[in-house]
């Protein structure tokens, strides 16, 4: 098998100032910290240990190129592109539209090489120069939707990725699956009404965007029933997660019957992350991986195509990461150097009565999802 | 009100190199870090924030000295006290005894001061110099039992105080309710035979140490029943803490009717620490202290002394320690600048059903806690 | 003896961002970096290790106070001044006004309090509250003009303190004596008209602001004779600045006849520094102390105070600036830890012949300082 | 032109703790610091920028692999080849032998990649599998000498890979020319003796070593005359050591006719390096660069190896990198962002009289060099 890998160092250069998540202002109590919660060290160490465990040499490098205006503004208005055009000339820079999601002088260029890398993987994917793959791009994208960025995103590079493979590529039907810790609520806005690409999005429950991602949210005109939220509760753990892949997510893709899976990835479920509260390890993001792979092996030859999302730990998204990548690449994973922190600890590894709620509710909306 | 304060700067000096909890390894995948899970900056930080908002001009000044080495043999056995001793004078320094607590040369004088400063803090409340008092002392205690520490604590300052309060001020009675978000394993355990402390730990249960914390613990020989767990299950948010606080800790403190309590005051459960999974907001620690503040009213004549313990979000801890020393002072505490954030999260504010087991569980023992 | 010290914690958060100089900008190659060549925790840590070493003990604390706006305007155009308001009203705030000199939300009540706290300190001393003083202060300021800031200055802390001394505290005659590294530029041209401020400046000949800071800089109209540049080729160490204090420096102050001496001290001549190539040692900079007390307690009985300027060692300046306030302070500095690295190093402690003729250019101007 | 160009991860992996020179030691002032003085992140943004300003695409990648034994043994006693060995082995490493030069757990591995780097560039060039070729590996090598490291030096690199190329590879007359600031001791040591190697050393003056590096010191025994020290003043800048270059280095060159030129290349005489005094700018290595390639046209095919010294500056190594790097791959060079702040700095430009001293004295010792 031949597995696509893609990083580019810019993505690391990704300049996130010198605030938390809002601008240090010490008038309210926020002094600067050289580590904003999105700092790019996450994902560089995690591209370096992909070089260093010797991952690399089994992979195929997927080269990343920016995204041209045109490709961007199949999901985003003008207005977004160009503002982001215009901040990232100035010497500070700007901001994605949020106010917590900073970029630095030439984050223009940085965020259009993120979109350009998930398109580039896709493209790969597709083609069949690479049977699956994992674009490690920088910064994230998910919340973006047409009009803004946000939640650390500038552009939607998933949707950036998807609009390409449908309108130059001619895949016709997409799934999207979203396991990052916050709902994708930037993709499903840009696919509400799009038939022809399934949404889903397993997140914690309610963290961010405020109050959005519950199971109500089903998509809307032509594409009612193509947009599925499985929302997981705080606290909820490798069990958990595996438990509503295995009950709600899979059954999702079998009746859609997609001709190609990507998977949002973000590492932010995880153990050690500031940002959230769900436990998953890197086994269970493994876990998570063989399922996706099983069923796209499955329902459309294997083509999967894996972009990163977000992820906050600086100790453990390089674990996950590597871990994750050496799953879909069909290779021994290192092992796991916190494992034995997490053997016993309580929630991670045992289904709890009280996740099955939000699980089954978002199960019997599977039936309504649209076949091929 | 006189509320105390103590902090040094030698604190912010705790040597934690350059691993993220055990040593940086690049056989097993871990690259250096710069910031230890237990980095002193997250104190410091919440130090000087103390200051700049202006707090501190409302507080009394306590001033940290060292713990003698009779105060803490107190506690802790020759063979764990000279081995720290012998491992603070090499150039590298060492490790409090599990591998995940390093320190550098000159350890074990910051280790001592950080016992002697929860030492004074005690001695001014019990004294009558201050009314109550919050010592911010670096590293944490609750974990190190009296053969080895463990979990980023070297000495356990909280014991060493309680000892001290004993021995030399002749408190009778002692109750230490510890809410660092992992079990205070090392308190519960010097204690475990003495019926003049309660010891009290409330925490994420099963989390840390494994498998340790369960509501079965309650103490042993003549201190049968003064011991008390109050596990809270991943997950869990204010509304969680403080029912667990209102249902079972301030009855047990009725119970039992202490001289004086102890807060072993972790803000590890906070909302953005990396290491647990529960979701307490700064207001929820202010709550929490008040609920504290007012048991010490009716029990002791106010006298409540709160000592720092864990606390790993380098970006909330200096806000949730400001407003918990605030309302500890009475004094109005600064906004919160991450309240807008926390304000619709799921789970922070409503307690679950599936919270009450545990609660309830250790609702049942408090009968059994001997008064006075 | 009473020595001041002053220090505030808020200095510590001067936000200079994430770049080097200027801003990151990746398409000229400058990717982000933690620490801005400026970063606070330079003078963050010589605050702590002035109290860890126990000296603080030993020092009259003065507190800080914020210049007022009309304090500010006697030495700057209204037009800066509410330039930075603005600026410091943005969420990622400012410059101080040459694109190297960043500050973030909050800057200008930083600057404010830096301007104070030198104000502060020459109140102290004047008033006779203390005998002598060191104004710990950060941002610096000896480079700012009244139209604008730049070099990482964005008032003029020490005009704004001799302005005062002259028009509330009636001072006559004031010198400053200037040994940053960098010729202070803003300095000489806030007071070039002015005979009642002799300005003195020694730093590394034309090294910033590019080209100037010669010695044919003698001040102009009135105040003709009452500049006086001292430059030191870059590779000079203790003996050429001994020298050149020696043959230059206490020689004008006893031409000069001041009433009150001002230090403003930068720690950039040390041997350590990454912005300049002198090679000054912590005893060096205690011997140029000592000889301007000497000069002090001739003039002025003794009246002096000490305001920090630059100085970017995160490793060395708060060791010459321990020394160097002990020595003020009349109490055995600690030793310097890097004392047995700097031992043999050759051109630190011998006066080359080279280094002669700049300070023979400066020395004979002496003479024409104009006395009472 | 084929250039190649090494560099692994794992040398961006070196643990240099957590202290700035010696271990952080409250005891003597010394706190804990992010960044030791050698922390590698130095060259890891060298070769980020390297890759992301396109000069990586025009360069011909040598793989890494680390020396064995066998080959560190050529170069260096057992007992110090295994006390590394024993010492890497540790949770918290060792120290190459001098206490100011720190590594981690499996530094071993670390450095033996950094010899093995150099290793196989030289291999690279003797083949002819690359034209001429730069080896970016960490830690550096000069310093250590057969009996130990030091110096932040653990294998001499440059070394190992001079004898590989005498034994393996059958070279026969080797030219050694390290620009590094500090004096090469340790590749004079090690051929001190060998008539077929030629060790030219141009360092300021008497800094490190202490009292090292003299123009006295000319090697021993059957290989008198064959080492040859060029001692630069402290403050010497681009034409100071242009002008050393063209007056002592490349006749030392045309005396010695080697068949392989190796540059032991630290950029730490850098402008902005905080361990050095001297103020060469990229330009200046760009120009020292050249001297050599032409050098090595006339002599030896152009056969040219440049192997990774020293270099402190976070701000100015990847610049001066990146630069000398495309010199030697005969492309553009990117622009030096810091070049408007150097233009008009006085001494970088203009060769000072008191240079010459130093240069002629070891100008004269050329005519002693033996010929083929
Ligand atoms: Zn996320
Ligand atoms: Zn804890
Ligand atoms: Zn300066
Ligand atoms: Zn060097």
């Amino acid at each position: 098998m031949t597995t696509g890998y893609l990083w580019h160092p810019l993505y690391g250069w990704n300049d996130t100032g010198s605030g938390s998540l809002t601008p240090a202002d010490p008038a309210v109590g926020l002094q600067p910290v050289g580590h904003h919660f999105a700092h790019p060290d996450n994902k560089r160490r995690m591209h370096e240990l992909v070089e260093v465990s010797g991952l690399l040499d089994q992979l195929h490098r997927v080269p990343a190129r920016p995204a041209k205006r045109a490709e961007i503004l199949r999901v985003h208005t003008e207005e977004h592109h160009d503002r982001i055009v215009a901040e990232s000339a100035l010497p500070k820079g700007g901001d994605a539209g949020d106010g917590v999601s900073p970029f630095g002088k030439g984050g223009y260029e940085i965020a259009a090489l993120a979109a350009g890398g998930a398109l580039a993987m896709v493209d790969a994917v597709v083609r069949g120069e690479v049977d699956n793959g994992f674009a490690l791009v920088n910064p994230c994208g998910h919340h973006a939707v047409p009009e803004t960025g946000m939640g650390f995103c500038v552009f939607n590079n998933v949707a950036v990725a998807v609009r390409h493979a449908q309108e130059v590529l001619g895949v016709e039907r997409i799934a999207v699956v979203d396991w990052d810790v916050h709902h994708g609520n930037g993709t499903q806005a840009v696919f509400w009404e799009d038939p022809r690409v399934l949404t889903v999005s397993m997140h914690q429950d309610r963290l961010y965007p405020p109050r959005g991602g519950t199971v109500g949210e089903r998509g809307g005109g032509a594409g009612l029933y193509t947009n599925l939220n499985v929302p997981r509760p705080p606290g909820t753990g490798d069990a958990g997660y595996v438990d509503a892949m295995d009950a709600v997510i899979v059954p999702a893709l079998r009746a859609f019957q997609p001709d190609l899976v990507v998977v949002a990835c973000g590492f932010d479920p995880s153990y050690f992350d500031p940002l959230a509260h769900t436990m998953v390890s890197a086994a269970g993001f493994a876990t998570l991986t063989e399922r996706v792979m099983e069923a796209a092996a499955e329902l459309c030859d294997g083509r999967l195509a894996m972009v990163q999302e977000g992820g906050y730990s600086i100790h453990y998204v390089a674990i996950c990461g590597a871990i994750t990548i050496a799953t879909l690449a069909g290779v021994e994973p290192i092992a796991d150097p916190y494992l034995a922190l997490l053997a016993d600890v309580y929630g991670i590894h045992a289904l709890e009565e009280h996740q099955l709620a939000s699980r089954k509710a978002a199960e019997v909306l599977v039936a309504d999802i649209p076949g091929r």
